[in-house]
């Protein structure tokens, strides 16, 4: 039987390093573990979309969660950064290491497929309104063909939004961490690693990152307790695509940082925020 | 035995219509044929370098080539206009046919591997120059697995530079038509077609585009005449591109424009200009 897969998604944040987490994927890949690599790419978007005179707009939808309002001028600008830039400098760095990495977007071989809002209700000055022309969307199947012929291949995925739309086959921004999460599904990943250049989740964003105490080490998402309670901004969408993870059969979820000495091992032996749900564990125990 | 391959090479010029060739492409797919795109995309990265202050910068190489400087700085915007805008566009343009396409760079499974110069020869002002800091270089080698993998799994490749350097694995810029060849070479393929938005190769390329006698309809390379005698600038790259692919093993290379309803019939029904050599074929009948 093929190992298991593992999904590691490394963030776009300024600041976030890349090199030690490449060298220590290069290392298990060559151990012969499976990763699919997902990444974000947002501040060199909007960093770039400013040089081009085409600033980011962030909106606040009806549900409070923060987004990017993205037209078409914006999604060609997301698609240069995000599969031009970032996703060939991480094949780049992983060829440097000897794996032998292939990039792809949702839209290859429609990986990511699913379904563009077209319109966006938003929150703007207190008053809710629609803003039409988006080109996001929501991730509703994933193609694990492609992916499957490369893992075979001994190939190495490196994955990007944008996703593909269902009906037009537009190309359309999906969250990364959401993309990850339905591919962790799709592949019922041993495990899902989200990285960024925080040390996981925190009970106080603005207080000291490197205080233990500030770091909460596990979310069970069977306890009583509201898993969102401590969450804020865009935690809270790391917390949603870890429950929607779980819920679809990966083991478990852990938020941690990219930016240490070989972030995986250190995610799996603990550190950063693990994501599991002991029900599961305990129900599947008494079958 | 599996269908023959052609390799279809679309040129990046201000000015090139996409869908009447991706129209074709997919019929043609559909109805069982087998193609490599591989397309260019040098108006749109010089637009786009001079927009985020980076202009190109073009040098004249001491064998008479005129060609890009491709520092790193513009290797990244390179790559984000080829691999990020343009490839994306055609696979979304395919995707949106029903064509399952899959968009790569050379450095994507090292599909394109090379040696890169480091420094350029140059003139300038009359005099000779080393340019340093250059990331381009030469296909040396063409890595086909990749590729038969997705021919094989009913995909629909779209290949870009930039390519990768087989010692340093950096990336580096390649030139579109030569990568084109040396694809063609690598699969055999029946056919390579070079589309761009000028009918072929033209005696006189200031003069009337569409009057048929200043298109030059074939070119024997067999035949005592310098086949460069007629050539300037950029369409020198195009012969030698064909000569190469020719003496690859490849049957004919066709230079033609894609800016036309069904570009590769036309293409193959003589359209454009035919580079061949005919001595070849004599060779093998006698066989």
């Amino acid at each position: 039987m093929a190992s298991p897969v593992y999904v590691v998604k490394v963030g776009g944040s300024a600041g976030i390093r890349d090199d030690e987490l490449l060298d220590e994927l290069a290392a298990r890949h060559a151990n012969g573990e499976r990763f699919l690599l997902v990444h974000g790419g947002s501040d060199e978007t909007n960093e770039v979309a400013r040089q081009l005179g085409h600033p980011p707009r962030f909106v606040t939808s009806v549900s409070g969660f923060e987004s990017r309002y993205t037209d078409r001028k914006t999604l060609e600008i997301f698609s240069m950064v995000y599969c031009g830039r970032r996703n060939k400098s991480l094949v780049e760095g992983l060829q440097q290491r000897g794996v032998n990495a292939v990039g792809l977007s949702g839209a290859d071989g429609r990986i990511f497929e699913g379904e563009m809002k077209g319109a966006l209700k938003i929150i703007e000055g207190g008053k809710k309104k629609v803003l039409r022309g988006d080109y996001s969307g929501k991730i509703t199947r994933v193609h694990t063909e492609l992916l499957e012929l490369l893992l075979e291949g001994g190939f190495f995925p490196v994955l990007t939004p944008p996703a593909i739309d269902r009906e037009s086959s537009c190309m359309m921004n999906v969250d990364g961490d959401r993309a990850a999460a339905e591919l962790a599904k799709a592949f019922s990943a041993r495990a899902l690693i989200i990285l960024s250049t925080v040390p996981g989740l925190l009970r106080d964003l603005d207080g000291d990152h490197s205080d233990p105490t500030n770091l909460i080490s596990s979310i069970d998402l069977s306890s009583a307790e509201d898993p969102y309670s401590a969450a804020e901004g865009r935690m809270k969408k790391k917390i949603m695509g870890a429950q929607e993870a779980i819920d679809g059969g990966v083991e478990k979820v852990i938020l941690s940082t990219a930016n240490r000495p070989n972030p995986i091992r250190s995610a799996l032996e603990g550190a950063g925020t693990t994501i599991f749900r002991s029900a599961v564990a305990a129900e599947e125990s008494r079958i």
